[in-house]
Formats: structure tokens, sequence, C-alpha cells
């Protein structure tokens, strides 16, 4: 059902990153990666964000405190099928026997261990599978692993997400890579997805820590399918320095490529969101704030009326104008409202358009990819979203996951 | 599919207010009425709330304005299957001309009548064939038409929704009925509903139109299916003064009746929600600000993933916890928030209920009538909205309305 998207190719090796995946047992099916293991060299910058739900995991809680601490991180241990979530203390001592187990193995300390976890919600996460099956995956470990590491953290994903890119920077070399994972439960500031960037390059903290949280501004907050955020989930930026290629701010081929990386692999997540038919972008112009440009974006987005009518291939811009109409904004004057469909425009200074006819809108309807833009003519801001429609199996794999 | 909704019985005629329902052609089936007349006798007092969406149906405006006329209400005319609503001036024309022909016919000004429309955006008006309608519907007029009255102004309600009640003040009989229509589209301030309450008593303007702000803020205000609201619909209160009992606001008896009126009302769209299959009440307690409590209510209410649930019949507290921590509250303390499935403990300061397993919350989950409750422990402010689960149905509904 994945709307325009397509198994990853060429993904390049990032020197310095080794990665495993292997099958521990908390997924039923044996021919099912559950487990991966990334293992940064010595030297390597990490900065990472984390989900801002309250009721956070016992993974999150301690890869935060962990990062804070005296170790840089050296491993990540990702696990799938189980997000030891509303688990309590006993699910942060789990998450700590994790991460123990890895820095036995690894030599390192514990702090240097970032434990992450998705999956089912208020089970006990079984860490003696996971302990048993490290021995293994520490022998996998291998610079070529990141098909095997976006298949092995999936969870009601139907395709790995997974994508690379190459600069030249004065004529040297350096590659990103990145993987993703995450279809339902996605909105705004880090809601059930994992994410895996790296690169080769050289980025003091400070840098790294600024350029992940303008990346993930530009692209996994900006995408949406339900509104609905996860307790766990986080999007990690590393960088190993192998390439010994220094970025500083100014580096705008670098940045460029970077966010790239992380918009398409926050796009996959939408385009394979749970249940949907189209990839949808809404555009707001000429807003009289970020926060209006921002509150009209998402309750377009987000109103089950506009995203059915997605679904139905439906030009029905009544509702896509009484959303307009009930979002929370500080300024709107309906007379001078504009909304597109692609190119075509459906209302013009809050009428509708005289050239306007369902069949023109129809035919951009029917399209797999859909531009919603409103033009409000206040003011200078603007502001882009990704969503999907709402479809039979949105219910269907939401209704269902469990049983 | 309505949810334990049935068909109104026993209705009793309100003195003083006349009603006919009759098919002028706007719906193509011409045994579905589409066309309804309420007639009030000189004397009443009328007060209205309308939709707060800023993309008002030409109605609205027209009825808006009416209202703060110069003259007293005497007829409403409601149309159903064409809201009239993005139609510009040309809509507002056709609004007025219908007025001015229920004028023409009851011998009163255009002032006196109040417009109602709801069904389809964007198509204009037959205000021909409404004019052509008229005459026999004010042959039909008659106190005992609500039933055919709440039927006529149905769209895509599978059931007609009255209720009526009877009080005594002091040994004398007052009798209050009301009507509603609206299955989807329904969220607080006055979304895609239309209703119409009747009494016989004597109630002076300005407590009128409290008793109406107070009601409707326990009923039409605390219901929600998808958090879309729409650009018509209003909640008219009527009092024809004919039984000659004088209400003041320390009639505690027929305030409550008519609290009960508008919240079975309110009730019964719920029920009838689009493709619901599950009447859901959440309650909030203890919240911190009545913001805090309304802002968690809806965010549970609204949220895709815990509606899914509901229509599983999944005790998925994962989902409910989620929606929690990411409610946009100024107040939360996760380790003191306390979760149940009707009488069921789900979650205890923060945790897992010991006594709690799947089996105890899937029995309450099976039921038609749940409630989600939630106990903050922070303040004293609480509240309750209704909402139904998300279907199949749903989606097949709004995909399907216009095709």
């Amino acid at each position: 059902m994945a709307v325009g998207l397509h198994q990853p190719d060429q993904l390049l090796a990032v020197p310095g990153i080794k990665l495993a995946a292997g099958h521990c047992g908390i997924k039923k099916d044996k021919n099912i990666d559950d487990l991966v293991l990334i293992e940064l060299e010595g030297g390597s910058s990490v900065s990472a964000v984390f989900t801002t739900n309250k009721f956070c995991a016992a993974p999150v809680t301690v890869a935060r405190q962990h990062l804070h601490g005296q170790h840089t991180p050296r491993y990540l241990l990702i696990n799938s099928g189980n997000a030891n979530a509303g688990t309590g203390l006993a699910g942060e001592e789990n998450a700590l026997k994790s991460c123990q187990a890895v820095a036995d193995i690894g030599k390192v300390n514990v702090e240097a261990v970032l434990p992450f976890s998705t999956g089912v919600i208020g089970e006990p996460l079984a860490v003696d599978k996971i302990a048993q099956a490290l021995p293994q995956m520490f022998d996998h470990l291998d610079e070529n692993n990141w098909l095997a590491a976006a298949k092995g953290i999936m969870t009601t994903d139907t395709l790995p997400k997974a994508v690379s890119r190459r600069v030249d920077i004065n004529g040297q070399p350096v590659t990103i890579t990145g993987i993703s994972k995450g279809s339902g439960m996605i909105k705004p500031e880090m809601a059930t997805m994992l994410a895996y960037i790296a690169t080769d390059a050289v980025i003091a903290d400070e840098l790294l820590s600024s350029l992940l949280k303008r990346a993930v501004d530009l692209s996994f907050n900006a995408i949406t399918v339900d509104g609905d955020t996860s307790t766990n989930d986080a999007c990690v930026l590393m960088a190993s320095g192998k390439s010994g290629v220094q970025i500083d701010s100014q580096n705008h081929e670098f940045i460029q490529a970077l966010n790239e990386v992380f918009t398409l692999l926050a796009q996959a997540i939408i385009r394979d969101g749970e249940g949907a038919t189209k990839f949808v972008e809404v555009k707001i112009e000429h807003a009289a704030s970020m926060k209006d440009a921002n509150n009209l974006a998402y309750t377009i987005a987000h109103s089950p009326l506009v995203k059915t009518a997605l679904f139905a291939s439906d030009a029905n811009w009544g509702r896509i104008l009484a959303a307009i109409g009930r979002a929370p904004l500080e300024q709107l004057d309906i007379d001078s409202v504009d909304l597109y469909l692609g190119d075509v425009c459906l209302i013009e200074n809050g009428l509708p358009h005289p050239d306007y006819n369902e069949q023109r809108g129809q035919t951009e309807m029917r399209k797999q990819d859909i531009t919603i833009r409103v033009n409000l003519h206040l003011g200078e801001f603007s502001t882009t979203v990704w969503t999907t429609d709402l479809s039979y199996d949105y219910i269907k794999i939401n209704a269902e996951y469990r049983s």
C-alpha cells in the first residue's frame, strides 16, 4: 500500500559505523529480525532528540541519562516488537540490563550504550533473549548492513526506509546514510518513529546538535498521519569523523544533503503511513505568524473529513474551507483566502473560482501525490507539512494490531 | 448502526408552537422530506447560538442579522440536503428570498423569519422549489408534527432525534420538546448539527439566553465525533409562554429538565455518529484547571488510535496513556495518573494496576456504552465529553457522501 515508496537502493557505507541485525525472539516469526546493534568508532560525536510525550518509555529515560553521562556513546541497541513502555521501574531496569549486556561484550561503560525500543506497550522486555543473541550480533557487525538494520527496526512498516547521499567538500567525499521506521502514530515532536542518520564528516558536538534540531524541524516534525504521538521514539545523528573532513555552519552543500536525507526518511514514513493511499503536501502561505501557519496546516492535515475526501479522490473544498474556518488562528480574513489543489485554483478571495469545476478538481484528486495550498494573504509566514489520507486500511491496521 | 438509539416516542405538543414538514425537491427522493417550517405564536421569546466556524454559511449570517433586528422571530425555515454554504453573496440573497417567501404568506416582516440549511456545501439553493412548497407547508402547520420535523431535518442521520419532558411548576404543567440532527462533523462550539427546543413556559429574553448558553455547554458543546466543525448549524431555544408559568433562575426542576432534553438530544447525535459502534463517555477528574480538563478530554476523544482500539474492543491502555502524555496540559504528574474503564482500574499512579488483566479490560471494552475515566489528582476541575469509536463505516460514509 506504500504510496510511491520503493525498496531502498545504493546504500553507502559510512566509515566508522558498523551495524548488525538479527532475530532474538521478541517477534514470533524467526525470519523477521527484531534486534539491531550499531557500533560507533571511538571519537564519534552523537546527538539525539526524543519524544515529547510525557509518558516516555523506559529506554527513552535511560538513553537520555546515558547521553548526559560521562561516556560518549559507542553502541546503539534497538529492539522492535516490544516498546518497553508503561513498564515502570522494572522497564528501566530491563533497559539498563540490555545496555550492560552490550557493554560487557563491547568492553565499554554502560553509559556508552543507548537503548531504543519500538512495538507493543505494556509488556516486559525479554532481556534474556536479547543478551543471548548479542554475541552473534557482535560477530556480524559490518559497515554494509544498513539495509538489514532498516528492516530490523520495522514494526507495521511495509517497506524498509533508507537513504544515502554523498557530497564532495573541497574534493573530498563525505557520506550520509540514514534509516527510519514508523508508519502510524506519526505527529510532530518525535512520534512513534525511530531514525538513525550517520556521516563520516567531522562535526563538533554543538554544531551536530543544532544541525540535528534544524533537520528534524524540516522533516520529522513536519509529518503527521493521525495526530497521535508515541511514548518511545527518537532521532539520532552520528558523525564518525573518519573522512577527516571538518564541517562548519557554512558548509551549505553538506547541510542541504543532510536535510534532504532527513526529509526523504520522514516522507518515506508518510508514504508508508498506515493505510495510506495518498501522499499529501499541505502548504500554508502568507500566514500572519508561524504559529498560525502551523496551526492551520495541522488542522487541515488532521481533519478526518478532509482525509476521507482525499481517500475518495473527492475535491470536497467545502471540508477544507470548514477546516480553515475552525482552525485556531489569530488572524484570518475569509475574504482573502485562496485555495489550490496542485495548480488548480478552487477558491479565490474566499469564494469558488469562476473557472473551477468538479472535473478539474477530480483530476487533481485522483493523483497519488496531492498538494493542498492555502494562501492567507496576511503576512510573511509559510510552512509545509506532509500527511496521508484516511482509509479503510488505517482502521483495519489499528483495530487489529494486537489481535 | 445507531448505538442504543431508538425511534422517539411520546413527543408532547408545545402549545404555541406549530410545525410542518414536506418535500420541496432539494433531495431527490420524493418520499424524504427536505423542508421544515416552525411557527411561533406572537409573544414568544427566541434565543439562538450559531457555529463559531469563520466560514459560516449564508443562512447563519442572515439568521444572526434577523435575530438582532427589530422583529421578534415568528417563523423558522429549515431545509436539508443543501447547506447554502460557500455560496457567497448569492447565497445570502437566496436565504433572504426564502425568508421573504415565508414572510409573504405569514404576513410578517422578513426579519421575523430565521433561515437554516444543512447538507452539501457549494451548491446554489433552489429557492423557487422552496417557495413553491411553502403554501402547502402553511396548510399543514400543527402542534403535533414534532416527529415529522425531526425527520425533515435529517441528512446522514439514520434515526430522527427528539425528546420531550413535562414538569409541574407549582401544580401547573410545563412542556419541553426538542429535536436535533447531525451525525458527523460534530465538535464543540456548534458543529454540523441543528437543534430546536421549545417550551410553553414564560421566560424573559435575558434568562432564555443564559439558560440556552448553559444547556449548550453541558450538551452540544460536550460531544465530538471527529473534531470537525461545520459552516452551518445552530441551536434555537423557543419559549411560547402559552402555559402562563413564569420561569426564573431558581426553577431548578425546570432547568434540570431543560438540560436533560439538551443532553439527550446531543447524546442522540453521538449515538447516531457516522459509523459509530460504541457510545463513549470520557470523564476527566481532578484536573488542575478547566482548560486542562477539556484539553485532555478532547485529546483522548479525538485520538484516532484510541478510537480504533474502541472499535476493536481492545483495552489498549497504552494508546490512552500516550494520548494523556501528548495532551497540551499545563499540569500533569504522570506518577499520579489513574485510568479506569468503567469500574475497572487499568492504571494506578501511572503504572498498570496489579489486579488488572486483559480479560477484565476486554469485558469492559465489549460493552456498547463505555466510560473512560482519568483521575489526574491535581485539582478540583472535572469535565465529561461524549464521543464514538472510529470504524470502517465512518470512512465509508465520509468517503462516499457525495458520490
